[in-house]
Parts: C-alpha cells; structure tokens; sequence
C-alpha cells in the first residue's frame, strides 16, 4: 500500500480421493493467500474431466459470491490463483486459472514467477503461427507444453520436456483432465509447498492457506522437481533437480509472505525479528519506543525492541477499511494534509525518541510523510531502520518493483536519503545480514534487486523487457 | 421468444478518413443488428494500431454503459458484433469481436455463420499443437488466417488464402493494424452490405444498420469478394467470386432480417408481403379479419389481407418490457396460464373467423397456445397460415434451429399437425414459392432447412461430436 | 419515448383465500402494467400481518431479480406499484409502495393519480408536527388515513373519513395487516378494475393485467367507491359514489393505456380506431398508404385506413433494445441525423403519398424528425392527422406534460404547426370527437389539457404548483 | 467479528464558512470512523438549503464511489453518519443520515446512541397521528424537535426544548438549512468531539477522524451541550448541562474506539494499556510470552507484558480480506476446523506457556477456539487474561450486547468459563479498576453491563416489546 513494490501471485491446487467441495477449499484458501495479489482470482474444478472456471477481476470476496462459488460444483480436483496486476490494465483477459483446449484435452494453468526468455519463446511460437490471446507468460508456458505433449506420453512426460524451454521463475500448478500437477522451477525462486488432510493432497505458495484448511504440512516441492497427483497417488519426476546453487526470493521473508507461513522449514516472523535485531546491532541508538510501520514492519520492530532493550509501541493504526474503489483525495484534499490511510497513536509517540523500522524504501515521499507525521504527533527524534538491503535494480522473477530510475538508492546516497525523508538517522540492513535471516534454509537466496548479480540472465535487450512487455499490450506492433 | 429458431450473429465495420468517435457509430449500429443477437455483444476501436476491445454478455444497452464506451477512445476503425448464445453457457468466452496476437501484429474478428469443417482444421490445428481458449468457429478462422499470413504478403492475400480452407457460411469483418476487411463466403449464405458516409466507409450485416447512421447504401458484398478498406481506399478482391449457384439463407427474408433492411436491393418487409399474399392464393379461406403475430408475422399478415381482401387486423399485443433476467412462472403460476409474453386484443378477435399468420411451428406448443388465446378471446374459426415451409432439417449454416428430433413437421403431416395446435385449417408456403419472395435477388436460395438440399456438404458424421455437444446444450432452452 | 407526456403510475393488489405466491403475481401483473410507469417499481406482501416489500428504480426486470422475489416470501395479500417520474430524481425515495407505521399497525399503500390539495394537507400536516420522508402526494395521503384511523373504528371508516379531505385524481390501493382495499376518487379520473381467479379477489389498473395472470374481470371499482376484501369476502362501501358528472380522463384511451385493455367495459384498442375514422371523416385526403407512428398510432391508422378506404401500411420499425441506459448521440453523431429509434420501412413508403397518424404534438421538434424521415424515404406527400385535439393546458390529475409554455399549440395556429414540421396538411382530432370515442362508456371524461374547463379545481396560486413541487424537492424553504 | 459486542454508530459533521468540498471530507472522515459501524453509511451536504443525501448499505468504500460523491456537490455543512444493523435486515430503510422536511424546512440527523423512552414517544407520537417509515430512534428524535420548532423561535430553541423529552443516549449532528449543531444528552453516554481547521468547525464521534482531515483538536461537547454553528461562528448553549454525575461508555475505552482516539482528553491506547498492566497486577503469572487478540487486545497485550516484564509477541495474523459477502463455510468445511480469520504465529507460540489477552467473552465458544487454535500450535499453557470486567447485563445505551440469557457470565463461575474455553487460568478485570482507565477523565462511567447499575432507568418492561423483536432479531447472527 505504501511503496510500489508488489508480488505477483499466489497460486493453489487440491486433488481429494473422493469427490468433494474442491471449489469451497480453494475459496477459503484463496483468502490466506489474498496478500500476494489483489487485482484477479480465479478457481477451476474438474469434475471427471470437465474443468469449469470461474474468474474476475477483484477480491475474492467480490469475484466470488455465493451463486459463483456453487456454479463451480463438486469434483475431485481444483486450481485456485490470486493476481497483482497494474491499474487499468483490462485485468480480465490476463486473470488466471488459464483454462485451454488442446488435441489432448484441457488443461488449467496457475502460475506464479516470470519467464526471462518469454518474448524470445513467444516470437518463435507466433513465427509458427500461434496467436495469443493475453499477454501473459502463462500463455507462453501452455503453449510449449501443448506442442510437448503432441509426441510425449502423457502430461507429465510433456512438463519434463517443456521444462528445458523455460528460464526464469516459474512454481506453476497444472490440472489435466485426470492429474493435478505441481512444478517449481530449478532455481526454486518462489516458494510452493505440499499439504495433506484426509485423502486429499494440497499445493499452495505459502503455508498459511494449509493452516487454513486445516491441513497438515508435507515438505516444500524441490527446486526443478514435478509432483503428480492422480488415482495412484502422488509421486515426484526430479530429473530437473540439481544440487547446484539456488535462488529463492529473499523478499519472500522480508515483505511478500504472511509472518504465520514457513518456507522451506523456516518462520516468516522469526526471519523479520532476526532482521530487527541484525538493525539493533548494525545501528544502535538511544531511544525510547521502537515502532513499526504496519504491518510488514511489525515483527522487525518487535526484534530490534529485544535486541536492543529499547521498548516496543504501537506507533500505527492502518485504516483497514480502504479498498479498490477508494476515492484517492483531490488536491484541495491532499493539500490539508489527509491522513487517511495511516494514523499515527500520539499517545506512543509524543515527547519521545522513536526508532521507526519499516521494510522498504522505494521513492522515499511515502517515507518522508510517515516520518513527518511522527514530528506532527511529538517525537523529538526519528530513527529510521529498514529492514532490507536499498533496492536498486529490477527483478525480473516475479516481483513488480519501479523502475531502477526511480529508486531513491540509485541516485542517492544513505545520507541524503536520511535528509529526504526527514529522519535524524538511517540504516538499511546490509546484504550479509538479509541472507542470514532464515537460518537453516536449505536454499540460496536471489538478492539480485540489491545487488543486480541476476542467477539466471535477464532478458535480452532486444527481447522486450518486462516492463516494455505492458506497454506493447496497449501499442500493437505493424501490421 | 416463442419459438427456437435463432440467427447466431450480426458484424459491423467502419473505416474513417479522419479520427471519429467510431465506438459510438459501432454503438448505435449495435441496436439497429441488436434483433441478430443478444447473448453478447462487444466493440473493439483501431487507434493508429492500437486495439482496444470492450465486450461483455447482454444486451448492447447492458454491455455498454457511458465509462465503457468512452474507455474505448476515438480511432479510424471500429468492428462491432452482437451474438446469439444460451443461457448458461459461459457466454464472455465467445463474445466477440475476437481479439488475437500474432506474429505481425494484432487482429480483430467479427464473424456471422457457421464453418462445416471447424472440427477438422481444429483438430488438425491442435496436432499442430494449437491451443484454443473458446469453442467458437471464429478462433479456427483466425489460426488459419495467421498460418496464412506468416508466408503471405499481407492480410489480405492472407485472407483470400484461407478462404480455400474455409467451408460453410461465413460473413466476416477483419480489423488489422492499419486495414478493415469485410469477407463473404462463395456461397453467399449471409447478407454484408457496404454503405459510406462523409470519408467513412461501413460494412453491416443489414441496412437497417446504415439508415441508423444516416449513411448511404452502396452494394452488398458479392458472394467470395474480399473488399479491403485502407489509407489509399477501397478496392476489391474478387478471385473467390464465381457465377456457379449461391446460397443466400432464405429465412433472412422470412424471419430474421429487419423488414427496414434490403438484402441484395430487396425489400424484406415487401418479400414478407409476398410470402402474405401466396399464402391467400395457395389456401384461400372465408374469414373476418387476418392477424399476424409479432413481430415478423404482421407483413405477411397485411399481405395475406390485400390480396383475400379479408380486413386486416391488429390481434396482439406483445410485451416489450420481458428481458433476459425475466423470471420464468413456477408450476403454481404457470398452471393458471399466464399470459404474459403476448395478449390477445378482445376487440379484434371477439365473434370473428381469424386467419391467424405465423413464420414458423417448431415444436407445436407455442402455436398451440397461441390458437387457444384467440379461441378464449371468443374467435369463432382460427385459420392458421405459416409463412415459410414447414421445417425438417438441421441447419449447419449459422442458424440455431432444434434438432431434427424435436420438429413437429418430422413425425406428423400438416392435418395431424392442425389438429395438434388446435387449427381449423393450416397451410404452409410452398417450396415453389419460398424461393421467389424477393423477386429480383441476383442470388440462389438456401432452402435446405425444408427440402434437406444442402448447397455445401454438412460436417461428417465423426467430426461433428464435440460441437453437437455444445449445439445440444442450445437446445434445452424451452420453445 | 417520441414525447414528454407520460402516465404517472400502475397500481396492483391482490387477495387470496389462502397462502399463495402472490408476489409472483404481483410480478407478472406489474410487467403488463409497466407501460403506465418505468421509473420504479416494487410489490409489499402480507404474511399473516407481517408486511415485507421491496422497491428499487428501473423496470420489474431489473428490480426484480430470483433471490429479491423469492425474499417476499407468500402470503394472503400483496400490492403492486410501477411508477413514472423525472430523470434525475432520487427516485429510490418516491418509489412506491409506501409501507407506513401507525399506531394501529402497519399500511401498505400503492397511488395512481394526483391531488390538487396537496399542498395544502401538507402544509396544515406540518403546522402539527409532522414530518415527511418523501414528496409524493402518497405520503399526504397516508397521513390523513392514519390521523383519520385514531378515532374511526376500522380501516375502512378511516378511508370513507379521509376521502372528504382529498381533492384530485386518486385510485388507491391499500393494505392493511388484514384487509386489502381498493378506492377511487369521486370524479374517477383514473381507472381501477376488479378481477376474480379460483378464490383470489384481484385491482388493477387495467384489464390486461387480469389477462395476463388468466383473471377473469368482474367491474370496474365504481368512481367514489371503497371496496374491502378480507376474510368475510368482498364488500363496497358506497357513500362517495354521487350521480354528479364524472371524468374519467379520456388520454387514457388515446394514448396511456394498452391497446387489449377494456375500461369501463370499452375497448381502448377500439376507441384509437374509431380516432382514426373520425380523422378520416374531419380531414379526408387522397393518398397511397395511412402509416400509424408506434406504438399507439398504429390502431388509429388502421381505423382511418378502414374508413377512408385508403390501403393501410407498415411504415415504421421501432427499436425495443433501447433501455433506460441509452446513451444519448452527442453532437458529433447527432448531426449525421441518426435514426435509432424510429426507422422508416422504404418499401412501404418510396413514391407515395402517405398519411402519418401520431397521437399528439407536443413540442413538434419529434413530428419534424419523422416528417422529415418519411420524406428521406421517399414519400410524395405527407399528411398528418393527430389522434387527440391540441394540448394546451397543464394536468393535475396525474399526467405529466410539459409546461403550457412549451406547448406548441399555445403558440402557433394549426397552419404554422403544419408548417413547422413540414407536413402538407394537419389534422387533429375535434373535442366534440374525442369524448365520442368510447361509446357506451357510463362515465363522463376529462378534458381539461385540450379545454382548460377543469372539473375539479386546480391547486391555489398560492399553493405550490406540480412543477413547482418538482422543484422544491430540491430546493429547501428557509428555516 | 469474534463476538457480538457491537458500537452502534458514528457521526460527523463540518461547517464551513466557504463553500468547500465538504462531502468529501466528510468522506474521509467515515473511513477514520468506520469501526464504528459497517452496516451502512450516508452523507447529506447541504448548499446554500438544499440538502443533498446520498446513503446505502455497506461499507463507505461500497457506498460511495466517484460519481456518487461527485453528485452531492459542493457547500458549507455536511452530516455524515456509519452505522452498525444486523445481516439480513432492511438496513437501508434505517440508514443516515435521516433526511425530513417538515413545516420550517429539511432537517438532517446523524445519531449516535439509543433512547430509553423511544417507545413511548412513539407511542405517543402515533396517537396523535404520526406515521413512521423506519425503526430507528431517529425519527423519533426528529418527530420530537418538529414539534417543538412549531412553537419555538429557532431550531435550537427546538432542541433544547426536546432534551426534556428525550431519555437516555445521543450524541447528535443536526443540520438545518442555515446551521449545523451538535448535542450530547445530559449524561454523555457516548463521545462527542470539536474540531476546528482553516475558517471550518468539525465535529466528529472520534478524534481520529479529525487527524484524518488534519483538523486541530479543539475540545470534547459537554454533556448536555448544545453547540450550534452558523454564520455568525460556534456559540453553546448549556442550560442542560448540570455538575451531576455523568456516565461516558467504558467499553468505548475498552473496545469501541480507535487507539489513536483520545476521549475527554484521554487516550484510548493508554487506557488499554494500563488495563493490560491492572491485569498484570490482579492476576500474575510465570510465562514465556504475551499475546493479543487482534485488534483491540494488542494494546492491553503490551502494557501486561510491560508490567509483568514477560516479552511481548505478536502471536496471531488476522485476514483483513474478509468483507461482508464472505461466504460462511458449510459443514463440511466447517468439520474440518477451518482458520479462516484469524491464524496463529506458531512461531512465537510453540513451547511456550502463553499468556493471551481479549477484550471480553461472550458467549465462550470464540475464546475456546482461540485458546485451542493456540494449543494446536505447540503452547505448552495458555493463561486467558481479559481487559474488562464480565458481562452480565443487556446495554439500553447504544451498544449491542447479546441477551443477558446468552452471556456465559450470566450462568458460569469464572472457575467454570476457564474450564470452558480450555484456558490453564483466567483472570478478568475488576470493575473498580475498571473505572481507573482513563485517569484524568473528567466524566464519571457508566459500567451498566458489569454492574447491572443503570445511571438512566432502562425502558419500562411493556414498553419494549416491539424494539425487544429487533433487537432479538440482531442476536440471530452467530457470535
């Protein structure tokens, strides 16, 4: 809500023995996973083979009203996803599930991550005649396992072989007519874990939507590894798996995932107070109340309070109520100054020297405002700790963030962006600490936005890049 | 409304000289071609390259509010489109204009008719490893226009390359980049008409559609002529136009064409007459007053009275206000006979012999119920006259008629049909005289809804499943 | 749709012997009463005492969805209303039924009409304290009922009191927790019938929604009666009902009500016939074809046909998609003289000399449209016969014409309004005919738009005049 | 949402002395005051007399989008109002602002509170003759100042003369067609605040909503205050206002107000934090962490933790997606324990022996879910400390509390309820600690629903039967 970074989905699969309310399970899965994107969702259920999908643009809780849920019906199988998207792109075409017809049947896609080489696999497809559709990579990712699954065996065996024609980041889930199936691409950038609960098998990104349905956690897919699910059980195709180095997403633990999820065995909320506390012993500083900005930056104050033996307050209240539609203030509005969305508790805050630990820096106005309101309710000083590495480079795995010119951390220095937002002091947390948050992960981590050391090449200059990508959406090229 | 006789779509296109509000002319030429489709319509505006596409399931007055017709921008081309469809089936999947990405750029489709051979290149396109996101004929013309159009120097002789692949009826507007092309199968089984207006040059399913606009009526497009509108004008491309027979759907006249249009420079409202006044030459009867049912049943109504010199009469009144989301009676209501589609006008009816006109019996039950209301109003005889032939065969060429199955003319001879809908007399037009309704039309008739002569070779047997799937699932919606 | 008079309400209320689904009823009554009322609508049913209703704007099919119907629950009684009223309004406030609370229990009450003191009530209501939610005239209404019912010994004696304080055009429905009433005022300006079905007492404004739900009718509610229905069966109380002169207001045959209703026992689709030979005999002419203007100049064109012997045509096609929703051609495409509503049919029209038959001029801007589009089609000559005299004078007995500022008749002379719309001759109905057109009706009619000569006074100077309360609805008096 | 102690309403009101965007402050000012009603929501703007209302059910963000306060345009008042109703009720009949016009002009009403003699002014009132359209306590308020402004020479005369009348709870926005006033009954039950910002005076339920506009904080309405606000500035009328002893809500300390609010001068995130550490004191315990129930525990939470120097954790995330159209889970769902709303932070709570503070029990059946979700995650005790005394008695002030039958406090020991909800120990505040919250407060508290100690005499038994069915009608909705 306050910075320009965003995830960019969140995806889920269930497969029950038995015939049961698949779309229901989804649903309320869908709502653990709501975080990770807020533009579309959608659900499909197979029942004996007939996939029906129900999409749209918005919340779940708009997308879905009772009669759209029902219209879903019953079945052994279903695909859920959320999507980030950017305003007043025409979100419907791109929503996801996916659901296309091929000589094999149907089949229904939910992806989360970013192809590097989409534009490249896109342009070879169309020279052979494909048209698109969307703009999406998902489409991208269909096709090459539809023209795969001409000559291979089953389903699967397609996935295998479509998987060396992939590059990026990619944890997708796929519901054939009779498996669900579920892929994390070899350098395991976005999370996907495994669940079960009575006779059912669950795939979401994060665990919170198992704790949801009251499943019980099974292990994370590995890194390249594709896990069936079908009549005979489940089982794991790992010819991609390598012990080579991985790259999964630090953001992941700093910002995207919710603090009661675990990924790869590790606590989100214990990742973010390591980061406080690496803050308190970076940074240490006289001062009488820690806050957080919500809700990202809570946990980090909290273990920056501990570390340091400065006291924890609650600084913030977040308006919970704003959504979609809110009507954002004229300038007549915005000049009194409206302090809609984030107020701050006076009562925490007055006469005292405050650290504020938030989790990003972007453009630095969001910054400069909350710390200016902090000065309006009385502090006499604000010590401003961020709990990650300055973002100066684009991430092309997944993660909308601005464009590397409009990075504050690229033009300036720690110093001067202290004086831009107004705060007495300024700490980022440094690199060395942000890949010692999750202690015990297996996994390496990508911290490519910090430090452009991209583990899988960016696109190629003359392929469009991502951004350019959104753009062409609107510019078609000549005829 | 009473019967299940449906035209599946009508197209529209405009190509303007300077940037106009094309959306808008799109708009209003929608309600004119609205009685060709109202499941869904859409609009997709061409500004300098650029494609924007709005569509949505309803009615144009539902689909379009004032923000969605605005978010369209002004442009040079427009492609409009309303569609016929069930209720139920997931109606915004085939809602056109089609909209596809491909190798050279973008393409927008508007299609009316129906391809005999959809199945086989569909199925050929899929092990070439195609994938489609609709069920819809006009996805398959728009894989073989783009698998034409990689190897062929424009969109054009693309276009004209494809229509060797291309079986059945098909009138087809196509917007590229930088040119509007409207198509008209060989055959010539649906009507397109060219009409221009101040530097703006339109194509429409129906004339009526030009009126609406102010816009002057050129020509029909000839059966196999590609015409291209571009920055240097319009010209023709006329390889696929030959002398052999044509096949314009005689049921246009008959049923579905506005009777303010002019189909090939004949007056449908005229030919509507003529139907009228056979009907009184073929089967002469002693009455009081003659009355046709609304809407397409009062030409022949007005024509049958001048040619017996029985006295017209207004015997009906037709509800206007019933719309898509009206609530069909429950059994307690339907029980006490609710008459609430259309009214008998007592006044009219009450103590006289009533030659009753009609364009069709699909299954009886609506004939049935409409004799009985004449003879509850007090009629004394009820004469049933049918303007058109009675119905025995599927049509594979752009209408929805029930299947061959469920036609009452199948299983029973016109005396036992009589007798079924409660007639004093019936009688259907002749064969003969169908064909010579719109004297001076330079096209053939179809006809083979009666006779079963089909002008093209209908789908095979084998290929037909999938989409007799989708056809069966039309025609559950009651008569 | 073509001019500014409109009907201001329909009113519906039915009472069965036993539990039924009576809001299905009041359902498919108010579609063959919504031509009398498109702004809002709603139905109030009784359960037991217990009264539920549900309103909203726009027409019975979009206020009525499943779930909002089947929310009404059944019972023994409910009461219908559709409402006419100015764009713009907030109508959801007027909508009607009003559903009250007195201190005896609960009252539904649905109002067709219009009082001539109500600003008076009003104003003396308010010197004792009340407050109102609304503007209507219902209002007023349901207040001089309740402060009658204190001290009147049922609900029906509150009425028979409350009817010496009303001035004007009322015909009520009412429901109490147990008693469904009918009333109409002394001079019986609006029509009310009654209809009788298996043990179901039904009121409605007209004849055609007794047939629509397959009631027979029974009489019409005499003017100044009050007819109860509860549990005892059906009683009339007759007090109000005088010998005096009445005025039934004779726009209800010419143009308000549905060609297959009957009221007072007389054929309205008979009454608009006998218009036209009256034209025929007023302004004969030689001409080809008589073309009636949709939808109420259709009966009237077939009676001048008839009597003058000239062949009666089909000349216009009108446009049924277009819905509340339209959006209005702006300048740009307004200039290309768009034909949207109303289309001439060539054939019918090309090379003739034609006679228009509409059924008013109102401002004449609407007249010259269409003048001028049979002359673009074609026509030789165009004579144009009105079926009503000139309006000249402002209604307050529930008819909404445009002030007598804008009337054209109270401007120009027949010659100058025949030559403003470009006709080659005009002819209105004479006074003298206009009440001759429903022979056999008992009562007298109203006049009072084309005369002046109103039966009933019109509200004081001083009192707010109808447009001025249109205006005060916005505009709050002083503290 | 965890239980069914609900705050009634919210209002708001802003003078200003140009004529400004006031609709949309009032705007932003409902988001701020959201909290304190979800039901439905309204705004009036009044410019220059004429009182605009635009108001519906939902949340402001549902409510009101771009053109529906676009449509209230600009002027100098505007009342805005949140309120709080049950599911499934007709909640738009209820909502506010009420909107009246009566003899000296409109009237608009926001309130805040509830009356204990409202049924007999009703009764009252409808013996005379009036009628009611809604159920609320607010027309009744106005039916009551409309009485009085007949007689009285302004409308503060009015209210002041009403106040003798009125018996029990109100905070009120008034506004006429020249001034804006606020009142608040003699014994301010419920806030009331004033604010002032750049030539416009504000007054809201909540200080946080004048943070949100950016206003200065000026004082709190005094009990019985009447403070009006026109053209010539802010003056008070005080006659009611007396030294007795007063009874300001202490739930709204507890749970109804937003933590960033201060109450006459004192801060609700202090008072709830002191509550923590009161609790701390009462009921100590040896522990590894302390806990919150989001929201309204975290406050209470931190300051146990401060006084018990056990740490402080943020042991729960709660889904904030969840909005009214959420679909409740079936059974089936339901069996498989479902954590939809709210998710532990295992993390923080395995091994640990917890302490976990709420603001109130209920009914129990929420608190025991929690304590076991807590047990589920690995805490090894689980000691329930609640920030209020228990609940015993019905509240006639304004607060929606379950029937004193339903409330486990009412049939329990406290020994019993910590068996009940599974806790290892449970401790509730004192109620004479209670009172000590807000130290500094000027006001004395009404502690009613703890004591069962009325500061007013709550509504005659036969008096309220008839709001008794609402109210029980409330009680439906699951705790």
């Amino acid at each position: 809500m306050f910075n320009s970074i965003h995830e960019e989905c969140g995806v889920f699969g269930i497969y029950s023995e038995q015939p049961a309310d698949v779309a229901a399970s989804a649903y309320y899965a869908l709502f653990a996973l709501q975080h990770r994107g807020q533009e579309s969702c959608g659900i499909a259920v197979n029942d004996d083979g007939v996939i029906t999908c129900r999409k749209g643009e918005g919340l779940v809780n708009d997308v879905f009203k009772k009669e759209t849920l029902e219209s879903l019906g019953r079945g052994k199988m279903a695909v859920g996803h959320v999507r980030y998207g950017t305003t007043g792109s025409n979100g419907i075409v791109n929503a996801q599930p996916l659901v296309v017809n091929h000589i094999k049947g149907t089949m229904a896609l939910a992806h989360n991550g970013n192809l590097t080489n989409a534009a490249e696999l896109r342009t070879e497809l169309e020279l052979n005649g494909s048209i698109f559709h969307t703009t999406s990579d998902t489409e991208v990712i269909s096709y090459i396992i539809t023209k795969e699954r001409i000559s291979a065996p089953s389903i699967e065996a397609a996935v295998f072989s479509a998987m060396y024609r992939l590059k990026g980041a990619y944890s997708l889930i796929i519901m054939s007519p009779s498996k669900l199936i579920a892929v994390r691409d070899p350098m395991g950038f976005r999370p996907l874990c495994i669940g079960k609960k009575n006779g059912q098998i669950i795939f979401a990104s994060e665990t919170c939507a198992l704790n949801t349905l009251g499943a019980e956690y099974v292990r994370d897919v590995r890194p390249g590894e594709i896990v069936v699910v079908d009549k005979y059980g489940m089982r794991s195709i790992t010819g991609h798996c390598t012990d080579g180095k991985k790259s999964l997403c630090v953001f992941e633990f700093i910002y995207f995932a919710r603090p009661d999820s675990e990924i790869e065995g590790c606590s989100v909320h214990l990742a973010r107070r390591k980061a406080g506390a690496f803050l308190a012993k970076q940074y240490p500083v006289e001062a009488d109340v820690v806050v957080g900005v919500p809700d990202s930056g809570l946990d980090a104050a909290l273990g920056y309070a501990e570390e340091s033996g400065t006291p924890y307050g609650i600084g913030f209240i977040k308006n919970k109520y704003i959504g979609r539609s809110f009507i954002q203030p004229t300038q007549e509005q915005r000049e009194s100054d409206v302090r809609i969305k984030l107020n701050v508790v006076p009562s925490t805050i007055k006469g005292k020297r405050v650290v504020m630990i938030d989790d990003s820096i972007v453009r630095g106005t969001t910054s400069a405002r909350i710390v200016k309101q902090l000065r309006d309710a009385g502090a006499k000083e604000v010590h401003v700790r961020i709990s990650a590495p300055p973002f100066r480079h684009a991430c092309y795995f997944g993660t909308d963030i601005d464009s590397p010119d409009t990075l504050i951390a690229n033009h300036h220095s720690v110093e001067e962006i202290c004086k831009i937002i107004g705060a007495d002091s300024l700490g980022y947390l440094s690199v060395e600490n942000v890949v010692r948050l999750a202690s015990g992960c297996p996994l390496d981590f990508c911290t490519a936005c910090f430090t452009g050391d991209y583990p899988v090449a960016p696109p190629k200059e003359n392929a469009k890049s991502k951004f350019e990508t959104k753009i062409s959406e609107k510019k078609a090229g000549g005829e």
